[in-house]
């Protein structure tokens, strides 16, 4: 049996939903409230100890982080491949997955933090504050709570944040110059885990991505939004308001 | 025909170097000397556009990210296998040389730009420096070169590296107490891309990793010394002076 634990659909969640819906398995789902703060409750971390979704759980095994659940469900469950057969373009689509993991996510991330969950961290009084850092299990995370209920991050690490998503969309556009998918002539988990952060770029910086400037992304994100897969995995609950959505 | 881009043997070099020996294969090996910043001139920036080691080339294409090559040869030449057969213990290969690319290869660095880096940084004229600064192709690697040639890190993130160094070192011994090696009974590429992260700990960081603190990784850096394969990676060219090591 497969059991996810997961958000809403977007960002490393959105991942594991796409190439879920896309090989077509089954899966208990359990929806993780991040407004509530669920991902840091006992029960959870009894499951991930770091208390971060989306978690895989397969006949009772624990596994974690996005990418690697990816590659386990492609390990385990070849029988609708999401990774490229060709050697050469698997080494693309990790090395891109690798690129959206270090460099690409953490850029929107920290926007959309210091836009949207900056506004969820300020929401709370000082002894809310300290509960909710006290039960978060990794130092980064909270870090970066602790930065958004404050003075949050820097006009200079914004810009470069702004300024990495304009790189990242930059190398989108050189790559589907070559081949159809970021990946090969293929849909893959390249596709699949750059998705949310293309969508979250227009959602939250549409300048840097136009149809003029960035037409091969533009093309790219139709192209994804028109298959099933995708649109079954955007169907997933999602209890976030829209004035608090980051990634698309 | 295999070539490898690579410099001493150490760090992202070590673990492609470790992952060849191992599976024993003959490859054409062109030094790198970072000493003499051979990495960021236009011929290998001409093969590497990030002007980073090490790359592999294979029949003409170029493969980039230790992390991906690693993989990419073991998809091409599964003879000797280093992945683990089991998925549940690839998914536990992947996990952990992920936290050792995020997290541990990150903190050791620091600490070894602050110790080593910083001296040749030092050692240059303003004018040197900035001809160096100029020619590095990625923003995140110019900064590291700026900051340590300045003031270096602060107290406070040099501690928090030490503290990550500890954290990683903790895991490892959990882990060991599972299983043989890093992710399972055999020795994988867990193995291959900790070594020289673990080594460095005991380099520049040896409270860190006592026998009595730290049995389990003592004896993980005792069997690992003890393989042929890395013993071969061990004695390919370093040219970097005893003072200037930083990586184990």
């Amino acid at each position: 049996m497969l059991e996810v634990y997961h958000a809403e659909p977007v960002a490393n969640t959105m991942k594991v939903l796409i190439c879920l819906k896309e090989k077509q398995l089954d899966f208990v789902s359990h929806y993780v409230n991040l407004l509530l703060f669920e991902q840091h409750e006992p029960e959870f971390v009894a499951i991930n100890p770091n208390g971060q979704v989306p978690v895989l759980v397969h006949d009772g095994n624990v596994i974690t982080e996005s990418t690697v659940i990816n590659e386990y469900l492609e390990d385990v469950f070849p029988e609708i491949p999401l990774r490229p057969s060709d050697p050469l373009w698997c080494a693309r689509m990790r090395t891109w997955s690798k690129f959206v993991d270090d460099y690409f996510c953490p850029a929107l991330s920290m926007i959309g933090w210091h836009r949207m969950v900056r506004k969820v961290a300020q929401s709370l009084d000082k002894d809310q504050l300290d509960e909710v850092l006290a039960k978060i299990p990794l130092k980064r995370q909270r870090d970066k709570w602790a930065t958004v209920a404050g003075e949050s991050f820097s006009e200079q690490e914004l810009a470069e944040s702004r300024r990495r998503l304009g790189v990242s969309i930059d190398k989108m556009e050189l790559m589907l110059g070559e081949s159809e998918w970021l990946a090969g002539p293929e849909f893959s988990l390249a596709d699949a885990n750059s998705y949310s952060m293309v969508a979250g770029v227009r959602r939250l910086h549409p300048d840097l991505i136009t149809v003029n400037e960035a037409p091969r992304c533009n093309d790219w994100l139709d192209r994804m939004e028109a298959r099933p897969g995708l649109q079954a995995a955007m169907a997933m609950p999602n209890k976030v308001p829209e004035t608090l959505r980051t990634f698309g």
